[in-house]
């Protein structure tokens, strides 16, 4: 079983986001048995969202599922996951969080910990990368993306 | 300006989702200054959704909006909002949270006045009684819709 089939999914999601003009973020869902329930990228743009960020995508695509498929789970995300996702990963009880960067934005990581959850931070250049370009390029979108005014 | 639209139209919601055989929870968000911006209800067996409970569907049906619009906002809902929901109304920073009764389910209430946010219980029995026959007739669904395994 390869445990990093998931990140390699998010990033792929992430850079399909950012194909269509999308915030670059992308997410992926993995059960305990490390098969992909569901993958999803944020689609603020593509579908004028306020809710589909790239977790809730993962969550979405996976369809309806007994809390028992959430358990032992993993959720792949390429960035810190927002207060929202955070609940979200909270709400279904998932295992563990694995988040390609924080250095763009630093989530509910405190939070998952406080409820159990484990939360790992790969540091990943190609995530910081993207998301870099993004917030550059179009600080409007991004921060009405995290509930913030343009900075 | 009556600020009892949002709940009105939250509980419309509800019962709306009840009529649809779905989870009969529904939640509006109402502007400072007393304008309905979205409206829905919980989309869980309509939509074979994970992720669209009636705050997020409200949310949703706000569509894309600056932060500012937001600013002094207030997300009613007919039931204590789950953690995922409780993330989203800390994301989008609305300024209070009113529910129709915490008697079947106790959400992020802490969590949302650790952030800032005031919440307000209505205890009403109409949203009582809406969500004890749903529990009563479905256990199932709605423990599902918890992220909890059937009790």
């Amino acid at each position: 079983m390869d445990t990093d089939i998931g990140f390699k999914a998010a990033l792929e999601e992430a850079k399909q986001g950012a194909s269509e003009g999308g915030v670059p973020i992308g997410a992926c869902l993995v059960s305990a048995e490390g098969k992909i329930l569901g993958r999803g990228h944020n689609m603020r743009i593509q579908k004028g969202s306020a809710t589909i960020h790239a977790e809730i995508s993962a969550l979405e695509n996976a369809g309806r599922l007994p809390a028992s498929a959430y358990k032992g789970a993993t959720m792949y995300t390429t960035l810190s996951p927002c207060d929202m996702c955070t609940g979200a990963c909270i709400l279904y009880k998932v295992k563990r969080v694995v988040l390609g960067e924080n250095k763009t934005f630093v989530g509910g990581e405190e939070h998952l910990q406080r409820k159990g959850i484990e939360v790992v931070n790969l540091k990943n250049a190609e995530c910081e990368e993207l998301m870099k370009k993004f917030v550059e390029e179009r600080p409007g979108d991004w921060y009405e993306d995290i509930g913030e005014g343009s900075k």
